[in-house]
């Protein structure tokens, strides 16, 4: 591992510039590379453009696979997203370093001794004869190769390369490539892919790539050909070629890419990345990244704690990417964010951890919604590949605006914003359901409910309740009463497939319901087959426990027993349908004991707070406590499930600050915070801390919150209480207290 | 006009090449380029890619204006449709040459004397200082300029040019252009735009040019700079550029498109147009055109009667364009056609004319249709600028599909075909409905009709009806008989918005009908505002009569008393719904006389034709010569109303060959031909003759009809007949006859 110290002692020399913490050394991008969760693991600014990282199979979401399981990679390539899970997106432009001129895109070459770090991505290739080290600005990977015991050296590039070709059901395909020369250290090109997870449109990555020495070779198709500059000059190739260097050579190569044009990448190259200095680069990543990751201070001095922290927060800001002037679709002054992926599962914690850290961004989120919903008439609930779609549950972007509007986030035509939601709530999108709008949303306004007549009726009733009460809540805020009245009417309309049914004492569920409203009692159920890497189906009786999964099933990543309490915009309703505080909170101690609880979907990320609103927050700390301490860790395995943009790692980062969001309302509940104190420097220039007294894993139970050194009789606090800045302590207790039996709000 | 004989002279030193009948001599691309025809002018083969032409308007949706209503012009754009209506599409990559260096995009030059015919374009330009020459391949345009009395010479390139900027309804919008300087005599860029007639996702034109001589000087923006190779090259430069040449330049200048990137654009260069020979490829263009148009000769000497018929026919085949290989969307083995502008408009007429003079067309485009579907879900009723939609009517390819499945045309999955159509029919495209698939099918197909809840829901049931039939007979074609069934049944839908009342001695019309199964007596309309240039609505009473024009009328480009007459597919059980016969008879007659028939829109194309179905062939005759000889001329206000991608035209090469096609079913009804003899050369090889004995202008009835020399006892004719080849002799009369008393078939 001698090539990272050195890499390290290198970057010393800068480090005196930035004389603060670096808050990147908090950071652990291989937390999550393991297990389900997807995780991106290559260098990248927050929200970057250009993600470069080793493609070690097709069939993985991130590219890469940790080298336990597989130590061979394709090489790098530039587009990948973080997190997700369906068919595999992006892996394009393909750049390798090897020691033949071999162009197969079979072709993989092995890894070891990967160090990865914020910034900064090495390995070394074919039996340590290469050292690969990579880094990047926004929308330029800047790569190192040092070859030796090489005959010649050689660095491919496939641009036919992309992820996912091997799945079935959401593949990519390749519509088009071009390698073009431009000179003896110049290439620029593009390839041209459509479909893979959001079944997207065609999508174009352009490139322009420049070393830093000539190369004297270059490789295209069988034949060998020495390089003739005259020749070769502006020779276009398809897709592969290698180019070759001479004997234990040292190269450095700057990829930049662009969605408009290779003029455009080379235009983006000069203006991020003149210069030929590596580390100054990796240096100016983590900066960038620490500037971000130091939005909260914790007290922590283990820094495997820290990185589970540090690592949340950070992977919260890999995606969507920040593509502002790079849209090739339309036109706007507005910046352009593409990767939702998708807003169903990042609506609940992710844009709220954003909203307090770098409001900013959800600024310009919001604004690049809304451009889509001018162009569309929808707005998004997931785009990429400049593509939106898919449409997981609902028209949840109707919650991320409530929430910004909710919490004075500026610089939004909240009542474009308004007509947005309104017009995804009013307009069927028929056929193209999956991609955009509330599928059976004619339905849902004439009948009060999405039928079995369509798939995911379940979920779909329930999340267009809480879009309709996000709408609600903007009208009102805008003093638009008759339209917040229509849609808060609405907001109620999940009790019209709420069945009044008792089935192991629990009373009540989420049931699926005919058009004719008839319960239905036995129904289909999606399931992979592994043999055949296909969905299939079967009948079954539908209880509670009834796996939904997939997209035509009546459940979206959960079942019946999970949706039932998932009503989060209004928890009181709920608990009168499910017979009153007593019965729900049984209800919920079956849940948590009998593991109905599934920590790796979204819909189970409300359900450990519904103590709160019994009046048993303490209860809500303990099961909060378990499911951080189980399943969160500083391994490579450390998140359960996929992490789906951020999601599951902002769910841990609000509850470890002690702070839990209710997405598109305006408070967060208290729940014990896992660090001893947290500093949140605020976009106004306020300091909110959460300081805790008696800070030890053996006091699990808050006795008392303290705001400003009073007494704070709430189990929750406002957004705007935090925006004023201050101290809010918990006074925590080894043994059972009386804390929250105070109503909430 | 003194080049112009020059150019000709000139191409004789070629024409012993090519020692055949130059068809191409029979043509006047300028008919139907003044009124409502919106032809297209400029040089183009069959179906060509490229179509170079001025653009004098930006409201022209073929971007020309004839010179006596305004004879200036922005400069030769590459990319155009011909014979279109709604927002115009295209006018990408404008070039002119000019006397200054003028750079706004508002610059407009005068022009005078031009000279158009096949392949060949000319004017001259800043009081005749410029004379502009322009032919093309299929993908390059080749400009020639010669300029005189010029202190220096300039040529300007403007790839922010598109047309329709002033449409408000269905502007195009510039989504980003680049231009950039390859050498010194070799440019390439590309324009991204989107909108337009389609309301089109965004398409990008890019481009390779290269002129013979270099140029000196590059003017970018106010500053005139000294051109300096090295620091020029490769630069990039936005939008609008001029470059400077010597005085009295003579400059040629190729210009090749891609819809992938300049490189393939530089290689369809290389590929088509190597040399600078500009008069061969002016030969080579009309040599490509009389190949095709000579699959029919007619025997006529009149030149002004000739170029109408030959004329009809290179309208039929300026567009879908042929973008083969040119697909910047998805991968596929087959033809690539875009421009169906709409199918709506071309399934009576044009496609049935391409199935007799090239098929291999129609095998093509129906193969790319199937494409369309694989990738969308739905077969296209338009497309343009590699984007799907607008549906005008219908799943109208359906009828396209049958027709071609009926006359044996071969290339064709039908099975897949069956399927596309099927799905077709079965999914609701919902908010989407103006773009594909059926808007309202969930009602039709659950209800039997599409209700007043949808727009034009009475065009849309007539026109889904036929659909339904083409299915039908495609399943039925298959052996797949309960399909078969199911849509003959609902292909009687027509009947569920007849509504059985009497007004003016007519019995029985189509009528706008609510989803409570009432009739709708008043109902709102749309107009242009001619002040506002904006559509607007009034409420008034509803009657056969009342107008529909727009997209939210009840009635699509035609009202009841026409829709009413439009059921192609069973005329029968029209004719019986009509009340028989006789009154049919004299309702068409009050048709006619009261000029309820409307010979500029499609609805109509079948209406002349009804008599036959009663037995009075001859009534149909009477008629179609009226409107023939009155409607269409050889001048170029010589097409009545939009010519709609050849519809218009198609209609008259139909009639006036003595044939016209039922479209999706197998026989051509016999009216009187309009020349003494047409010789129709078929693919298989056989020729199929239409004679005409007693030719003269007086002799309006026919008499008796002879095929091979025997009397054929039919008033119709099937396609199987005609490839057979052989001789139809129509026997004429000048005064009325018995032919066709005979019932039809």
């Amino acid at each position: 591992m001698r090539h990272i110290v050195l890499v390290l002692l290198s970057f010393l020399c800068f480090q005196k510039t930035y004389s603060q913490h670096d808050f990147s050394n908090d950071v652990d991008p291989l937390i999550g590379s393991m297990g389900e969760g997807n995780i991106f693991i290559g260098p990248t600014l927050p929200f970057g453009m250009v993600k470069p990282g080793p493609d070690c199979s097709l069939n993985s979401n991130s590219g890469y696979v940790a080298p336990s399981k597989d130590s061979s990679m394709f090489g790098i390539s530039h587009t990948h997203v973080s997190g997700t899970g369906g068919g595999p997106k992006y892996g394009n432009i393909l750049v390798c370093p090897q020691l033949s001129s071999n162009l197969s895109s079979n072709y993989k070459i092995y890894r070891q001794n990967e160090a990865v770090s914020v910034g900064y991505y090495s390995t070394e290739l074919e039996n340590k004869n290469i050292l690969l080290e990579l880094t990047a600005t926004n929308s330029v990977a800047f790569h190192k190769y040092k070859f030796k015991n090489s005959e010649k050296s050689f660095v491919r590039f496939d641009l036919n390369h992309h992820l996912g070709k091997e799945n079935s059901n959401e593949s990519q395909y390749l519509v088009g490539s071009e390698l073009e020369i431009l000179s003896q250290t110049e290439l620029c090109g593009y390839t041209r892919v459509r479909g893979g997870w959001n079944q997207g449109e065609t999508y174009t990555v352009f490139f322009y790539a420049v070393f830093d020495v000539p190369f004297d070779s270059v490789y295209n198709g069988s034949t060998t050909l020495k390089f003739d500059y005259n020749s070769s000059k502006n020779t276009v190739v398809d897709g592969i070629a290698a180019f070759g260097f001479k004997n234990n050579a040292e190269v450095k190569l700057k990829v930049a890419i662009s969605y408009n044009s290779s003029a455009k990448a080379k235009q983006n190259l000069v203006r991020e990345l003149p210069e030929w200095n590596f580390g100054q680069v990796v240096l100016d990543a983590r900066k960038k990244w620490s500037d971000l990751l130091g939005r909260i201070e914790i007290d922590e001095s283990d820094l495997n704690k820290r990185k589970i922290f540090y690592t949340t927060l950070y992977h919260s800001c890999l995606i969507p990417s920040d593509r502002t002037g790079e849209n090739p679709v339309f036109e706007s002054h507005n910046a352009y964010y593409d990767d939702f992926y998708a807003i169903w599962d990042t609506y609940r914690t992710v844009f709220p951890l954003l909203t307090i850290i770098t409001p900013i961004r959800v600024t310009g989120m919001i604004n690049s919604l809304l451009d889509s919903y001018k162009i569309y008439g929808f707005l998004p609930d997931a785009s990429s590949g400049n593509c939106i779609g898919l449409t997981q549950g609902g028209t949840n972007a109707d919650v991320v605006i409530a929430d910004a509007f909710i919490k004075d986030i500026k610089g939004i035509d909240y009542n474009l914003a308004l007509k947005a939601m309104m017009d995804g709530s009013e307009n069927d999108p028929g056929y193209f359901h999956r991609f955009l709008g509330r599928g059976g949303v004619n339905e849902y306004n004439n009948n009060g409910y999405v039928s079995y007549n369509h798939e995911r009726h379940c979920t779909r009733t329930v999340e267009y309740a809480l879009c309709d009460y996000s709408i609600y809540k903007v009208a009102k805020g805008l003093g638009k009463n008759s339209i917040a009245d229509k849609y808060l009417q609405r907001s109620s309309n999940w009790k019209n497939i709420w069945r009044d049914t008792v089935i192991n004492n629990a009373k009540g569920f989420i049931w699926p319901k005919t058009i004719d409203g008839k319960w239905v009692d036995s129904t289909y159920q999606t399931y992979w087959s592994d043999v055949t890497y296909k969905f299939e189906k079967e009948k079954r009786i539908f209880t509670p426990n009834s796996f939904g999964w997939g997209w035509d099933d009546v459940f979206y990543e959960g079942n019946s027993n999970q949706y039932s309490l998932h009503i989060m915009h209004d928890v009181p309703a709920l608990i009168e349908k499910c017979g009153g505080a007593l019965s729900f909170e049984n209800r919920l101690d079956t849940f948590f004991a009998k593991k109905y609880y599934d920590v790796t979907n979204e819909p189970c990320f409300f359900t450990p707070v519904l103590y709160h609103f019994i009046g048993k927050p303490n209860k809500s700390n303990l099961i909060i406590d378990q499911i951080l301490n189980s399943k969160f860790t500083h391994q490579k395995d450390g998140i359960p499930g996929n992490d789906d943009s951020g999601a599951m790692s902002s769910w841990f980062a609000f509850h470890a600050m002690g702070l839990y969001p209710n997405a598109g309302q305006n408070y967060y509940l208290l729940t014990s915070p896992k660090y001893k104190s947290i500093e949140i420097k605020l976009d106004n220039g306020n300091k909110f801390i959460v300081n805790t007294k008696n800070f030890d894993a053996k006091n699990k139970y808050v006795k008392k919150v303290y705001l400003n050194g009073k007494i704070f009789n709430s189990t929750s606090i406002t957004h705007q209480e935090i925006m004023k800045g201050g101290a809010l302590t918990f006074e925590m207790s080894a043994t059972e207290t009386d804390w929250g039996i105070i109503k909430n709000r």
